[in-house]
């Protein structure tokens, strides 16, 4: 089974290239994102919103368009290993979970899912190749909807420089920025160098 | 000025190909990674945490191999444009912001990034140029210190299953997962197709 256009082995190739290893959980992921593509209108343009931050997004981001950084792909780290495409517009699409259940015929996926054997006990070897024999018969597919305050595209208001720390920052945060606000996740800030090479003590 | 080891149009072509169109934010985000690194010993394995969500994460995938999956990087959207790459041991690293007084030289960028005109009177060429001319004078650097609680490691617990959505998740989360508990981002979840093609409707 191909994953969108890769063969397996190139699919593993990029997640080593991207993700710094052939991590078990952005490979299954990529079966999981090939999956939900099945069940989708061909040619469609598809938000993603991702429930873990492990793993799994830099699945969406190898195969899909969405990024990070573009806000087509959205973390909402609930816990669980899971994804949904959706038309932003009126929030139907499929979401591709790992269904434990169909776990059962798979002991080294199980073993890893569930952390049931420490990392150096694992079988890297086993696990890649129950991983590659088992392909999206592992997950579940569901329709869904996401719900409409979730689609909804905040207003992009207008921005203004905080005045504690003189960067620009959207004034709807308050009178300074939220990072002058909770002060996280710095300890300690000094010695600016206003561009490459020249020293500023002068600011805070 | 070199992108890393891209030259200013290769590395705008990669910004095409990962972040869909050749976003201004990801490429003065090109400019900023490749300022932090100088200041920064060679060779060394560094972690980010990016101040914003919107493009500038999609500089740091790019550029270094810190990604959202592989958590590398970290995104806390406190709404500055801004970035600082670290020592994930002792937490010293530099952080790279845009600095707004240095913006007045450069009409064009000072427009989008105030959002001084619409999209549609932005003259995105004048933009790119006033980008790869201004490279990162824009930029001020700090030396920073992450603090500590922010550096720990999390520790990954046990894992269960949900007794209401039968998916697994961290038992840290409490009874039920954190999506049953909360129920974002579903309107409504419904049809389970257990693997490809198998419809299921028996499970809620």
């Amino acid at each position: 089974m191909n994953i969108r256009s890769y063969t397996f082995e190139e699919y593993v190739d990029r997640v080593k290239s991207f993700h710094g290893f052939a991590a078990p959980g952005v490979v299954i992921g990529g079966f999981m994102v090939e999956l939900a593509y099945q069940h989708l209108p061909e040619g469609g343009l598809f938000n993603v919103v991702c429930e873990t931050a492990k793993c799994l997004p830099d699945a969406i981001q190898l195969l899909t368009p969405c990024t990070t950084g573009n806000g087509w792909l959205r973390v909402i780290n609930i816990g669980r290993f899971a994804l949904s495409l959706y038309d932003k517009s009126g929030g139907e699409g499929v979401r591709v979970s790992l269904d434990p259940a169909l776990l059962e015929a798979w002991p080294e996926i199980k073993n890893w899912f569930f952390r049931l054997k420490p990392k150096r006990e694992q079988d890297h070897g086993l696990l890649m190749e129950q991983i590659r024999k088992s392909g999206a018969s592992i997950c579940a597919i569901q329709k869904v909807r996401i719900a409409p305050d979730f689609l909804e595209r905040k207003r992009r208001g207008k921005i203004g420089v905080c005045p504690e720390c003189e960067e620009a920052y959207p004034l709807a945060d308050g009178l300074v920025c939220l990072g002058c606000a909770v002060k996280i996740p710095y300890a300690d800030r000094r010695g600016i160098l206003r561009s490459v090479g020249a020293v500023d003590e002068g600011r805070p």
